[in-house]
């Protein structure tokens, strides 16, 4: 085995083996997943070295394609951000980072603590020039040709002033563009109605800036959108503050979950619907795919210097595996580089925008 | 036919018959349903008196319960709120409010410009002593036994200090007590996390202040909640400010909803899956009975004096008649009286509680 730590003409990505509710097992079932559909993956493991080799050493396809990173400690659900940045320096989530830093691999994804993943990326990674606050996007079914649309902030910081959401537009109209092939995305600014003057004054303040950079960071803007136009098609990246945007996608999972559970119930209720389920079932899997949420598992943390995916915690092998498939996706792409000269050359016309007059929505 | 505006014996409601997507046929089709079912009840109908007038002797059943209030203009969905207080003495939403505040009805529905009709409300019925922004109150279907959380504010007003929070809180556990017969019921404080040291320095505040009154206004309080509970069973009454609760519910609403058109799409699919879906028809049928949103249609205004039902704009007659239930429920409960004579009652200690540094969540 090589222990090369990126290998030659392959994407290498550093996983976080640990902190997941389910263990390492199922993060190393999910690289090995990834393994066996895509030939130019390679891995950086971190974790407990000894159990992590014997997890690997029992997929073939995973042969040659890992390297391990021992790492004896471990960030829990529970342990308060602040905490782990102060002392998490032995744990797998930092060691996961620690190798994007580096330059050894290509993007990091880690099942872990969402709120200590993000405090460590943002001091390890550091933000990218011109960003004030780091944004997580995620993709949600959507009624768009695409199948998806991109939504940010969904909980990296519950701030967002007018210069935070023009940065959110900027980042998600890049993350479309590379991780959506979307060549000019629609962007939509989250509001309590579409007219102008309804919503928080720094909403309209941010309507005003983002449509005035539209044309040069080539987007369409679709001006203020609703929370049903967030699974609608009204735009492909909808921007928002991560209070909001947290609520709204629990909201939305939490929604979907009920009616899910209650299409199962309304099945079991006759011998006549039971047998409908069964002739239904085809059917039922297909929607089920459709939105399944772990075909699309994986927050992008944008605005730093480097990827990081963040997959859910409870995601099971097929989980992590679109998660490092995300991560995969937007490295080929050259996704970070894309993005950190978009935010560089419009960081400083935003700057200068923000002392210009709001126009719209006044 | 009597031209009594109260009837005796019978709870009467005043209703717009003006400002729905499919006009006052629809509503008058409403009311019908609502006196087939209800010998109890009858109604001030608000339009232009000749056209009702022809639209309720169609309907045997609403003979001798409507009494007919001639209105020369309507308000429509465009219409700014600000107009309408200055210059909408004409309009049927006026006269239906007036009805109500002069004592004429025991409670008001509109299918009319929600934003207009809060407006009005405001104006004419007054808030409550001690409250100081009312609010918009659903019911959104949940995993509670009730089968409905109820969650306020949905968008009466987009901002919301610690003291509103409060008052949500006291409002929504009133209303789910009269409303829905929940003795004892729990409220949840929206949050991204469930954990004291997260969210917003303003919902630190209100977890103090709400935790500070749960015995006295005779509710539990279930402490920080996240948008999965909202159709969640850990709380009965979801309390977050209008900004955020309108985004969420429009978020459930459009993702049911597109789940509900790949649903029916999936059973397009093939010859097989069509069959299934002949089958599964009842089981189907169960299920949007459970989660059919025109089964619970109605936002009630809270913290005024009277009550108000806003029907959804585009509300059908099982719709309109959904919202004069829930109207004639509360009316029947003495609802108005009771939630005035708790808010009162702590209103006083609240101002004071404001000047106690908060406990919880520091």
């Amino acid at each position: 085995m090589t222990e090369q730590p990126t290998q030659a003409g392959r994407i290498t990505i550093s996983v976080d083996a640990m902190g997941g509710d389910s263990g390492p097992a199922t993060v190393v079932a999910g690289i090995a997943k990834s393994a066996n559909k895509n030939p130019d993956i390679a891995f950086v493991l971190h974790g407990p070295e000894q159990k992590l080799r014997k997890l690997v050493a029992k997929r073939r396809v995973l042969q040659g394609r890992v390297v391990f990173r021992d790492c004896t400690d471990v960030v829990t659900m529970e342990d308060k951000p602040s905490q782990v940045v102060r002392s998490g320096k032995q744990t797998s989530m930092w060691s996961t980072l620690e190798t994007v830093r580096k330059g050894e691999a290509h993007g990091a994804v880690s099942c872990g603590n969402t709120g200590a993943l993000m405090a460590l990326s943002m001091m390890r990674l550091r933000k990218l020039p011109g960003v004030n606050r780091p944004a997580i996007a995620i993709l949600w079914p959507s009624r768009n040709p695409q199948g998806f649309n991109v939504m940010l902030d969904v909980g990296a910081d519950v701030r967002a002033d007018a210069k935070d959401l023009l940065q959110y537009a900027l980042m998600g109209a890049s993350y479309a563009r590379n991780g959506m092939a979307l060549d000019r995305p629609r962007i939509g600014l989250l509001n309590v109605g579409t007219e102008e003057h309804k919503g928080r004054a720094e909403l309209k303040e941010a309507h005003a800036m983002i449509s005035e950079f539209a044309e040069q960071a080539n987007f369409d803007f679709a001006g203020f959108v609703e929370g049903s136009d967030i699974p609608g098609d009204k735009a492909d990246v909808i921007v928002t503050d991560g209070f909001t945007g947290n609520v709204a996608i629990k909201t939305g999972e939490g929604t979907a979950s009920l009616i899910g559970d209650l299409l199962r119930e309304a099945f079991k209720y006759s011998p006549l619907s039971r047998l409908a389920s069964v002739l239904a079932i085809t059917s039922l899997q297909r929607l089920k795919k459709r939105i399944d949420p772990r075909q699309v598992n994986g927050g992008v943390f944008l605005g730093l210097n480097g990827t990081v995916v963040k997959s859910h915690g409870g995601a099971d092998a097929t989980g992590v595996s679109a998660a490092i498939k995300l991560a995969f996706t937007l490295a080929e792409s050259g996704f970070a580089e894309k993005l950190a000269a978009r935010v560089a050359s419009t960081a400083q016309l935003a700057q200068d925008a923000a002392h210009v007059p709001p126009k719209a929505g006044e």
